[in-house]
């Protein structure tokens, strides 16, 4: 049986009891450490569940995944990721892969960002499309996103947007190489983030959006240092927001009472 | 303290290690039950905690919940829900309601139907608005949320249809009585839903959905019995899945090759 198994948002007890009882029997659990990251480190886990874990990078969940998925024939294997197991398409690809090759699975759902950012005040049903921020280089700048911030804004719907990280990255020198070098790994901040929107605006004047447009930035959500902001996009620009993983939500123009009052206690 | 704390979708032990740890400890420990339902009986929630739970409804949330708050400025009071606690509006301003007693709170997240939808294959970031299809009446047949599909749908995102359900819901012979009567619990079907829509469909030609514009149908969303239906809308209306909670999708009409793969098992 192959196990896809959520582990929540904060520390190593976010994951659930049923997911528990299925790590401390496996024959092997890996963890997923590319899309996510966990905000502690993965020898808390192994701790925590007196289990070995080996961690699985880009290049073996995407390119290696079958040698595990083949043992998972007979054997019970467990992929641990960070939130909920199906926020990113390598693992719903994982799935069907498992499928060709007869491999029984099961999937162990957590909360992920994409319902825990409900924690600012503002109402899940309001929210529309998720988006995410690349971070820029100095030939690639894509704006692609904010066309759907601005769709969902004039429909009066709140944006979540999820902020690029960079783990275990090759870096581009070594793309042609035999021996792969990586990048230091990286997370965007609620600060670059709102520079990068900033820029587009600047660019986009009358859009819809301008630098005193009300933003709610977010740092790891459901752990116990988690952080809310609620400022204007120019004013996030500037704001520190400790340590990683960050969020951005663009509210709605025209916000609900309860709303209102619920991000009144971020300003 | 008053604790928040989100029971995922399934069963008893869909509950988080921290969750579990945290109904152990409490002075008290309630169960919202009439914004969701879970998939087991309340008892076996008791018995699994080794606490007895005090059931909530929509009567103690909305107006009673003032005494159990204040027992919080000295005890550990926990409330739980179903799926992740900030899915419903009520539980929000409960949040608000405490602070303004000066009680501590804190909020344990778990899995919900809007992340966990993402097991039939559709990716969460090519979701829109979510919208909610209430029971019609005889004299009273809203079809707002049916814009919203349109919305989505024109700019090829999925809908998230959550289901009616009404529990403990006053009759209305008994509105203006002082001993309240109570209808029978009951929980929309994708049957049901379906066929509300195809009744708007009919009424508004050439709106973008037809009878044969394909739908997924969930039951019981990761609870061991969970099943998964593709099918037209014309199909599904007469298409059973089994006992409640049930959950409609429109997918968007032009699909990534993997959803379409993933699609495929449920047809």
């Amino acid at each position: 049986m192959f196990y896809l198994i959520g582990l929540g948002l904060g520390n190593a007890k976010d994951i659930t009891v049923k997911g528990l009882e299925i790590v401390k029997k496996c024959d092997k659990v890996l963890l997923e450490g590319y899309t996510s990251i966990l905000t502690v480190g993965h020898n808390v886990l192994e701790e925590f569940y007196g289990r070995p874990i080996i961690i699985a990078d880009r290049e073996l969940c995407e390119s290696h995944i079958d040698s595990f998925l083949m043992e998972a024939q007979d054997n019970d294997i467990a992929l641990l990721v960070v939130g909920d197991p199906l926020g990113a398409t390598t693992h719903t690809d994982m799935l069907l892969r498992a499928k060709q090759l007869g491999v029984r699975t099961e999937i162990i759902h957590n909360a992920s960002i994409m319902n825990a950012v409900s924690c600012c005040g503002l109402q899940l049903y309001n929210f529309g499309e998720t988006i995410s921020i690349p971070y820029w280089t100095e030939t690639w700048k894509p704006d692609s996103f904010y066309e759907k911030i601005i769709g969902n804004y004039t429909r009066n719907l709140h944006t979540l947007c999820l902020l690029d990280i960079k783990v275990k990255e090759p870096t581009e020198e070594s793309l042609t190489k035999k021996v792969r070098q990586y990048m230091k790994p990286k997370f965007m901040t609620v600060c670059e983030a709102s520079t990068q929107l900033l820029h587009i605006i600047k660019e986009k004047l009358n859009s819809g959006l301008t630098e005193d447009t009300l933003a709610v930035g977010l740092s790891r959500v459901g752990a116990p240092d988690q952080r809310i902001t609620v400022r204007s996009l120019k004013e996030m620009q500037n704001h520190e927001l400790g340590p990683p993983l960050h969020s951005l939500v663009i509210p709605s123009p025209n916000l609900h009472p309860l709303e209102l009052d619920y991000l009144a206690q971020f300003r």
